[in-house]
């Protein structure tokens, strides 16, 4: 099928963003399962679950659209100006304002197909090679970080990653906290472009509490860089948060929503609440780049940002749903693997619908575990991929797998079953 | 609303890609007039007519995915792989065997969030800095050219355009034409990373003709570079073409297709057809930029691909809708230009929904003509912007506006009155 030609060269920054990277592997083991391999026990990548209520609601707008000639012609054959649907932008602000007194108006948003491209923009707007050559990096204040994140740079080496303390709030399950000194020893090298983190982490399912919160933007207002907070999983929505966390938006702060935790990932909708200057360069990289965004998620969720009730999905459906998923899985976890003699320690799962599990003295690299896994049908990503930009290695990074708890709890529990054999086989390796 | 914080330092390449563009202004006066300006006589962006058979099929179309729960959640809460779905995929290659006895599989394909996505991706990938430092560059055979790629390069001087030969089929009808010899030299400097052209023409409505498009494929396989040929509006489809074409691909080309100009730009779905390696490095591409592509314009248009119905869709839907329009606004422009006594020409309407004005001895620039129009309600494209990558000034580059005929045919046709007389103003100006 044609594969001897074509072998046309790749430039540099071709070859660096389309080689083989983390988020691929991820997005193709998990698209295929999805699609093609109904077997597949799918703790893997970061599909969301169907939330029956929530799930209703979307099909009842959707029907709702589709049966209105003209609102389905607003809906399929107009494109957006590239910031936004102009109702969706000025409702969005009017929310943030009336609900959490932010100030903010239309200017202070654009839309992207989906969250990552956001931080694909933001990346490479705020770090890279500056006039006179000058080099600035992303500075992440805590590691493990987002795997989706390590291939975005254009540019090698552009991540700086600091690693995070570890302190344990119950027997077996351990949280990351952000090592200050550490971040502070970063940003006083002088080349750091901004300071970038998620809340609920991704892969983790830490939550950065409000006083880091304030710290981090304390200090990114000291150096003049933004603060880039990718909200992909919290608040103010989609909101699957299990602890307390206030939404955080400052003149110094991007922070980034998206609706694909709502369900609608298959609308490709990312939103950037950013200063004036950063919204209006997002949207003129989002009409070079693509031209326009996809309209359709916004349509959807329109009438959802103009009655504020979107704020109300993730207390009232999704932290709910999640948090029951957590919770049995959780008790699966801890049954199998201290069954299975292995040591093991699960993340204070704070938000977002992923378990970080801490496979203690492995003796394989996870990624060796997930190949087995993935043999046995048990889907998971190795927890290699989430440590970019630590200047030193760790064994820790080795040690841990990210699993995704949201889908049947039949699939759910089987795979920690299977999952705790694998890791009781590999501690007895030699 | 913040405008003083938040003047954060860019990069080049973000200084480069987030500027004022082209295709920014057109898109955004665009998508502004289209959903805050009624008034606003459209004849400006590229957006597509809604052609009413083919919209109602979407409809019911849409419809049938919202009744069933389970389409309606692979349509909304599932990522795809980031090459695309596969049954999409495999449908796709089917067909494109089947018809055209092309020797792919679904190896070949990628699907991209538009089809402007994948030449931000292929011209980044083919052109820009190689191993060694080497620079090469996107070669345009027949300029004017696309403006949506003119600022896609992320390094600065990414293209080199030759100027056309321009014959006259009939009065006031001028046509464009490679100019071999031209191209010849420019692939003989060494430094081309690959050819690339829309056919049809956006902005021309020129279509390459089979024998040109034979030659730039044979020179691109002597020179073992791809030739890029966007097709967004023609061949297999949409099929918005008003003279015969035969769909081209070989294993030298990357051929791009479109749903937008179908009708379905709000989901963005775009499609590349190319040897694997290219094909398995755009879905890298987007799994690093942006995850997965939306999934919803593969779902409304499986069965039509399955069946091979899609290709029906141009002939016997798009062709005769938009000829209508293309003959009935032509003789409005003979019409009231002849009237207004000023020297013009209109190329060769031969595919897609843009007439090309030629406004001779125009005596200020169509950017000028642009502003004055807008302030008088009648949305244009100033041709300037559709010269990029050519060496040297050309008078012509100042005297063509864009003008997209495809809108309701009292504005249409009232923008053509306002444009002759406007025309005729700036041809009396001293």
């Amino acid at each position: 099928m044609s594969a001897t030609a074509g072998a046309f060269e790749f430039s540099l920054v071709g070859q660096k963003l389309a080689g083989r990277s983390g988020i691929l592997a991820l997005m193709d083991d998990m698209g295929r399962a999805l699609t093609l391999d109904p077997e597949m026990r799918m703790l893997g990548g970061g599909n969301p679950a169907v939330v029956p209520a929530l799930q209703a609601l979307v099909r009842a707008r959707l029907t709702e659209l589709t049966a209105d000639a003209a609102a389905c012609e607003r809906l399929l054959v107009s494109y957006d100006p590239p910031q936004g649907n102009p109702r969706f932008l000025a409702a969005l602000a009017a929310l943030l304002r009336r609900e959490f007194g932010w100030d903010i108006g239309p200017e202070n948003l654009a839309v992207t197909n989906g969250g990552q491209t956001a931080f694909f923009f933001l990346f490479n707007l705020l770090a890279g090679t500056f006039a006179g050559g000058r080099k600035k990096k992303i500075l992440l204040p805590l590691a493990p970080e987002y795997i989706g994140y390590a291939e975005q740079g254009w540019e090698p080496d552009f991540f700086v990653a600091c690693r995070p303390n570890i302190v344990w709030p119950a027997k077996n399950v351990f949280k990351y906290t952000i090592d200050f000194p550490a971040v502070e020893a970063a940003l006083a090298r002088g080349n750091i472009g901004a300071i970038a983190a998620s809340r609920p982490t991704n892969p983790s399912g830490n939550v950065l509490t409000d006083a880091e919160v304030h710290r981090l933007a304390a200090l990114a207002a000291q150096y003049d860089i933004p603060l880039l907070l990718d909200n992909a999983y919290g608040t103010p929505f989609p909101g699957v948060l299990f602890v307390p966390a206030q939404p955080f938006w400052s003149p110094h702060t991007i922070l980034t929503l998206s609706l694909s935790k709502l369900g609608l990932p298959g609308t490709r909708t990312g939103i950037v609440i950013a200063p004036p200057a950063i919204a209006t360069a997002i949207a003129s990289l989002t009409a070079v780049a693509g031209l326009a965004n996809g309209t359709i998620g916004q349509q959807i969720v329109l009438p959802w940002i103009e009655s504020g009730k979107i704020l109300e999905f993730g207390p009232q459906l999704l932290q709910p749903f999640y948090a029951a998923k957590s919770t049995a899985a959780a008790g699966w976890a801890r049954e199998y693997l201290d069954a299975a003699g292995v040591e093991w320690a699960l993340h204070a799962n704070e938000g977002a619908f992923f378990h970080w599990l801490w496979l203690k003295h492995l003796r394989i690299p996870t990624q060796e575990l997930y190949a087995r896994l993935k043999a046995r049908k048990v889907l998971t990503v190795p927890g290699e991929y989430f440590f970019f930009g630590l200047p030193e290695d760790w064994p820790h990074r080795h040690e841990c797998l990210r699993l995704n708890f949201s889908r049947d709890a039949a699939s759910v529990r089987e795979g920690y079953r299977i999952i705790a054999e694998e890791a009781a086989r590999a501690a007895h390796e030699s």
